[in-house]
């Protein structure tokens, strides 16, 4: 399907991974009506699934606690980047949603994002005429991109001066760290830019980014003085911007922003400056969370926040998949490999089981680990303690992932279940 | 689209990434008449593309090697999932093609492959009762998968019991390897599980099925080795099975084969056992070949075969990306990431770059390495030496490979480009 098909209720069908064999194609809002059930055996594993109430825990959650600390949410896209869960953000209250890429931003223009960021460095032809080609369609859109050189630059007004009709670019300044990614290393370079940005016409400078993901260990004291840090450099070049009239806005963007030490960045995100600033936390993975790296974090995160356990963010994927061999007294091998989970950051993690025919699935023994994954298989081990608890060939188990973004771009569609794994809505990907 | 659509002509629009954002919906046929020319940027970058010549060099070539080592070739389609690849290589003389789900088992039938093999074992219902209804969907369709287990088989025919009108499956026992993957670990376990097969009407067991790779090291003597015993087993358990009439088959199949030691195992695929034997290599990095792993282990296969260098596998994929970034005086940030190309067996490799506005590529330095990967940037890095030879911002640099499985997923559809890279065709896939 074309993007311009992602909004309204897009057809589902058995090309997609996970989609009952059997069955025509059917709309996202006919799915509830199907009446499946995961763990009834009604779709083929493996199968990633979405919890509604998790999703909608987590949702609610980071909207409010945005609120509370005074900014915006501009969550980052590329994690999901399905249509369905960016309605669900903007819904939620959600200012605008964050990109990685034009391509990624046309996909949520086409699912109703009107105020978006490209959390990335804009230089290709092709690119500054895809972002022209969505303003142009849509009048009410608002992109905004980030500049770190003046070689960029360059090719941001190289392009524009061949295309006099265009509208000029809204950028932001990346504050970037040394031996990190991109963005300026030093408070001059970034002066610089600035100036020479304030000199052209091509490009208004809106607001000042950074990423402070890179740097983030989960040790509180570490992570609070290098944040500090950092943001301490991004206040020092908004402030001199604002001094010596280099923004052309009306409201200066302040943004930062993943998913393991957010809290920390979202307290330095509205510095004073003398004029209306608008901090936007672009933390992407909040949706789901997961079972793993960012559990890791939250759990520091909770304890800066005085968060009980399961009042903030909970884990709201899972990917159910069969054990299809035991041929070992301590490993099995489950019909679920690189292609259907992340791995990226760490293994899987096992967190239920339910045998043939269960609809209620229980608890797995805390020996139970993936210690590899191949393309379509993964390498379930225990301890000899727990032997007496080994999976059974036929057996259904569920992994936890660690790394929602890696594990989104394997699947075309996951069903939303509720907590007795009736399936009762859909959302798609477009990767 | 659904399945039904992927062999006739499918359409490809700008939902799909690497597509040209202000193209409406094409055919595939119609994609060479559009003009386009990936290095005059007539398509958004980061693009994964296909060298047609590299592409056909390779399907002709290990056709022409596996038909005079007097086996088949049944390539492994889950490498590419691509329709119009599994017409090629079925039109280059393939037996048949490889799968390792039933839900790609699907997507291969309706791109008109008729003998499959499913390498791997199969245990849900719904995975039994997808196999019957492709089977009756179409008469002529042969579906063979593999049987590891007793437990295995009482699920295979507890189905079946279920469903008295359904066909009995072809089965073929798999030979595993301690600490490996899936298999018997032993002789006994393979003749126990076949008499079972043959005592009862579910399944017919019709060939045995080896994998050989997890145990590639690359050095020949090592792998000869291995190979020979592993096969010793195949052909032990096969002798036994023909002595006692536990195959009920005409002809047997024996099969195995990856990517890595392929020949060594060829030669193995076709034991006398005094009845017809039809020996099938599996395959699937062939068509693609890589710049990474299975390069590595080209070179002493090509010692065994005595290949002079590019006569035999070529690679044949290539990623374009573009530099968006150089924060440090050794570091270049691409515009690509995990999302785009795989990083699972090993980083890519820079191999070609193209200033903006050139249309011929020159070579890299050979210091140039990507170091790391986030999900949409990638990390390069080069030495002291070569500064003078440092990317620029908007630049385009190509990368080879390091496993074609794992970077076909990343993609719904690859421009075909010629050796200038005018795009001529195009091949979609389906994960």
């Amino acid at each position: 399907m074309t993007i311009q098909d992602t909004l309204n209720d897009p057809l589902l069908d058995n090309g997609f991974k996970g989609f009952p064999r059997v069955q025509t194609p059917m709309r996202r809002s006919e799915v509830a009506k199907a009446g499946w059930n995961v763990l009834a055996g009604d779709l083929p594993l493996p199968l990633a699934v979405l919890k509604r109430e998790a999703v909608e825990h987590n949702l609610a959650w980071m909207q409010a606690r945005v609120r509370g600390w005074g900014i915006d949410l501009a969550p980052h896209g590329k994690t999901t980047m399905s249509p369905q869960l960016f309605r669900r953000q903007l819904d939620a209250g959600a200012w605008g949603i964050t990109f990685a890429t034009v391509t990624q931003l046309a996909v949520g223009v086409a699912a109703g994002a009107r105020r978006t960021l490209i959390a990335n460095q804009v230089v290709s032809d092709q690119d500054f005429a895809g972002i022209q080609m969505l303003m142009q369609e849509h009048a009410d859109l608002r992109v905004v991109f980030l500049v770190d050189s003046l070689a960029q630059l360059d090719l941001i007004e190289a392009w524009s001066a061949r295309h006099p009709d265009s509208v000029p670019f809204e950028v932001m300044i990346e504050i970037g760290v040394d031996n990190a990614r991109t963005g300026v290393r030093t408070h001059a370079q970034a002066i610089q830019l600035a100036e020479r940005i304030r000199a052209g016409k091509a490009a208004r400078l809106v607001g000042i980014e950074t990423y402070e993901g890179q740097g983030a260990t989960g040790d509180s004291g570490h992570d609070t003085g290098y944040t500090n840090t950092l943001m301490d450099r991004v206040d020092a070049v908004a402030r001199h911007c604002v001094s010596n009239g280099l923004f052309e806005t009306d409201e200066v963007l302040v943004t930062a922003g993943g998913s393991a030490i957010y809290d920390l960045v979202a307290l330095r995100l509205k510095p004073t400056l003398g004029m209306p600033v608008r901090g936007l936390l672009r933390s992407g993975c909040y949706v789901t969370h997961d079972h793993g790296t960012y559990q890791r974090f939250q759990k520091p995160l909770d304890a800066r926040l005085g968060c009980a356990p399961g009042e903030s963010l909970r884990p709201a994927m899972e990917i159910w998949a069969t054990v299809q061999s035991c041929p070992e007294p301590n490993l099995a091998i489950i019909a679920m490999g690189k292609r259907d989970i992340s791995f990226d950051l760490s293994m899987p993690t096992p967190i239920a089981r339910a045998a043939r025919g269960v609809l209620v699935p229980s608890d797995v023994p805390a020996s139970w680990e993936i210690t590899a994954l191949n393309d379509q298989h993964g390498y379930l081990r225990w301890s000899d303690a727990d032997a007496a608890l080994a999976p059974v060939v036929g057996e259904r188990i569920a992994f936890g992932i660690s790394h929602p973004c890696t594990t989104f771009d394997k699947w075309h569609w996951m069903p939303v279940v509720e907590n007795d794994y009736r399936v009762s809505d859909a959302v798609l990907m477009h990767f």
